[in-house]
C-alpha cells in the first residue's frame, strides 16, 4: 500500500520480541496457515469467529463471570454476502502482525487508517468507517483469544493513581508516591511485558470515579494515612485502568473499593468494573473485578449524612429508564442489598454525587464518609 | 451551613500561605472591605465587576493579546435586579477566601456544592445550577484580576507531556524523560507556587491534539532525537496545559509547534491555544501564546503527501460553519495564509486528521512529516 523506507529507521531494527508477542503472532500465524491448508487442499477457505452475540453469552454464577458459549459463525470467502468481512478480518490480522513485528503500537483509529484503502480495480473501500474495523477488530480478538493490547492496539489514555507501590514502566521506576500534584498517569496498555510490579506496602485500592475527587483525596494525602493506592479512571474507565487494577487485585490481591455517584451511570461504571460490558464478554476475565465492592453514595446518605434538599438531583427520564436495565444485569438481579439501593433511589426520585458531600466539608468526604464505610464495611457487593 | 470539626483535622493545621495566596488574600479582602465602608457611611454597598461582554473585547493587534476595555457593571445590594447577584459574588468570593486560608482546593463542581443552599427563611437557592456559580466564578476572577487556579479552584485534569525537562511539582522531582509509557501528567494547576521548572535541555515544545497521536511520537523518541517536549491535551487542552504551556514558552523561551487536524476543530484548538477564548479575554495575557506557530496538517498535504482518496472526510455542514466564523477572528481575519488555508479546505470539501497519515506508513507522522515541516520551517502563524 505505502513504500516503507522512513519507518527502517525505527521500524526495521531488530525488535526484541517478547514471549506475549510469540503467543500471539503464534495464533495470528495459525489465521493465515488455515487460508493455506484450505487452498492446497481445494476447500473454501473460511475462519470460525465465535459469535459476540448477547445469545452466546452466559454469567457463570460461580466463577462470577461473563462467559461465551461455543456459538462460532462461519465465515466463507466463496460466499457473496460473507466475502467482505472474511477479508477484513484477515486484513486486520495481517495489520497487528505487522503492528508486532514492527514492535510499534496504534490506536483502532490508526489501524482504520493504516488498512483503509480502495481495492484496486473497484469502489469498494476495505472499511467504510471506523466502526466498521472497530467491529472485526473484537472479531479477531475473540477468534485469537486476545485481548486488543496484545495485538498492539490502545484505547485512549485516561486515569491516574497515588499511593505506595512502585513500578517498573517501560523500562523506568516509577515510585507512585512521588509523581506529582496529578500523580502517575496509567498507560494505555498495562500487560506485564509493559508494566511490572516492584514494590507495593499498599493495603487496598480506593477507586474514584473523577479527576476531580481524586484530587480531594490526593491533596488530604488519604493514600498516607490509609495505606492505599488511590485511583480514577476519569469517568468511565478505559481499559487500561480496568486492566491495571485488575492485576493489582489478582497478582497483588489488593481489594477494590469503588466511590461512585449514586445514580445509574455509577452504577454502570462498578458494573463494568466489576463484571465488564456484556458485549465484551470475552474480555471479562482479563478485565473484571468480581470482587470489588461498591462504597459509593447511598440512597440513605441523605438522611444518614444529613445532607440538605439543595444537593438533590431529579431523576430524568433516562435514569429511570437505565436504573430499571441496570437492576436485571445477572449480576445484580439476585442480590437484595443492590435490589433495594435501586428501588430507593427510584422511590425517592433524585441522585446524588460524591462531589455534594464537600457541602459538609471540604475533607469531608476523605476523613469521615470513606473511613466510616470502611471501618464498618459498610459496602455493596 | 455545616459543622467543620473533622476539617481541622487537616484544615485547621497552620496552613503555609505563599505569597500569590497572600495577594489572591489580599484583594479578596479588598472585596469584603469595600462593603464595609459603605455601610459604615450609610451608602448602598455595591460592586463594579468588569464587563465580559463581547463589546467590552478587543484585539490587541501589536501585543496580539486579547484585551478587556474598562466598561464595568455595577451590582447593588438594595436593587431588587442585582440584589441576588451581589449575594452570589460575595458567596464566591468568600468560599474561595476559605478554600485558601486551608490551604485547599476544589473544582468548580465542587465549590458549587459547597456553597449552595437554601436562604434562610425562603425558598430561594443560592445557585440553581452549576452554570449559575461558573459564571460567578468568571466574574470573581476579572473582579480580582486573579485566575481561578489562584482562587484554588481546578478544571479538569487532562494532557500529557514527554522530553528533557525535570519539573519540581509539589515538591516532587520529575524526570519527564522517565516517567513511564504515558509520561507525566499534567496537573490541572500548574501556578508556579505548584510546579517550579528546575532543569530545561528542550529546544522547543511539539504540542500535538491527541493521546493516541502522542503515544506514537513517545514510542518513537521523538523527543530524543528532536531533543523537544512532547505534549499533548487530549482535544481541547485544559486550562493547566495551556498555562503550563504559556509558562514553559513565556519562562524559558521554548517555541510551541502545534500539530493539529486540518478540521475547524483543529483550527479552533490552535486559536485557544495561541489568543484564548473571546469569552474569557481577561485570561489571554497569561493563558495565551500567539507566537504558537501550527504545524498540524494542512490542505495541499493531500496532493504533497500523496495520501489516498480513502482518507477524506468530507465536511459536513456545521464544519463549513464554524470554518468561516473561525475566519473571521481578529487574529485569523488580516492573515493571508490563513484565509487560504481555510478556504482552501472549503473548496476541497473535505478535512484530514493527524491520524490519515498513518496510511502511508505507521511512523511517517514522526519520521517524516513533522521533521520536513520544522526544517523548511513550513507553519502557519
Amino acid at each position: 500500500m505505502a513504500k516503507k523506507p522512513a519507518s527502517s529507521k525505527s521500524g526495521g531494527a531488530p525488535v526484541n520480541v517478547s514471549v506475549k508477542d510469540k503467543k500471539t503472532l503464534t495464533s495470528l500465524r495459525r489465521v493465515a496457515d488455515d487460508v493455506a491448508t484450505c487452498a492446497d487442499s481445494g476447500r473454501a477457505p473460511h475462519l470460525d469467529v465465535p459469535s459476540r452475540s448477547l445469545s452466546n453469552v452466559r454469567f457463570n454464577k460461580t466463577k462470577r463471570f461473563l462467559e461465551m458459549g461455543g456459538g462460532t459463525n462461519r465465515r466463507e470467502l466463496f460466499n457473496l454476502s460473507q466475502a467482505k468481512s472474511y477479508m477484513q478480518t484477515l486484513l486486520i490480522s495481517s495489520g497487528c502482525k505487522r503492528l508486532i513485528e514492527q514492535g510499534k503500537t496504534t490506536s483502532l483509529r490508526g489501524l482504520y487508517y493504516m488498512l483503509k484503502h480502495t481495492i484496486e480495480g473497484t469502489k469498494e473501500e476495505t472499511f467504510e468507517d471506523q466502526e466498521d474495523s472497530d467491529s472485526v477488530i473484537e472479531d479477531v480478538e475473540v477468534t485469537l483469544d486476545s485481548l486488543r493490547e496484545e495485538m498492539h492496539l490502545y484505547a485512549s489514555n485516561r486515569g491516574n493513581l497515588v499511593g505506595p507501590i512502585t513500578f517498573i514502566d517501560n523500562g523506568d521506576t516509577i515510585d507512585c508516591t512521588r509523581m506529582g500534584s496529578a500523580g502517575y498517569s496509567i498507560p494505555s496498555i498495562c500487560e506485564p511485558d509493559v508494566i511490572q510490579f516492584k514494590d507495593c506496602k499498599a493495603d487496598f485500592i480506593l477507586h474514584v470515579e473523577k479527576d476531580t475527587v481524586w484530587r480531594r483525596f490526593a491533596e488530604d494525602k488519604f493514600w498516607k494515612k490509609h495505606n492505599c493506592i488511590v485511583s480514577h479512571g476519569g469517568g468511565q474507565p478505559p481499559r487500561g485502568v480496568r486492566r491495571l487494577l485488575h492485576r493489582l487485585h489478582n497478582e497483588l490481591k489488593l481489594p477494590v473499593y469503588c466511590l461512585l455517584d449514586n445514580d445509574p451511570w455509577g452504577y454502570y461504571i462498578y458494573s463494568v468494573l466489576k463484571q465488564g460490558s456484556i458485549n465484551l464478554a470475552f474480555e471479562s476475565v482479563r478485565m473484571g473485578i468480581p470482587e470489588a465492592k461498591y462504597i459509593g453514595l447511598r440512597s440513605k446518605d441523605f438522611d444518614r449524612c444529613k445532607l440538605s434538599n439543595s444537593v438533590k438531583i431529579n431523576l430524568n427520564d433516562q435514569d429511570i429508564k437505565r436504573a430499571k436495565q441496570i437492576a436485571e444485569y445477572p449480576w445484580f438481579k439476585d442480590k437484595k442489598p443492590w435490589q433495594k439501593e435501586i428501588q430507593t433511589m427510584l422511590g425517592q426520585g433524585f441522585k446524588l454525587e460524591v462531589e455534594s458531600l464537600i457541602s459538609k466539608d471540604i475533607s469531608y468526604v476523605t476523613e469521615e464518609y470513606v473511613p466510616a464505610r470502611l471501618q464498618d464495611k459498610d459496602w455493596l457487593d
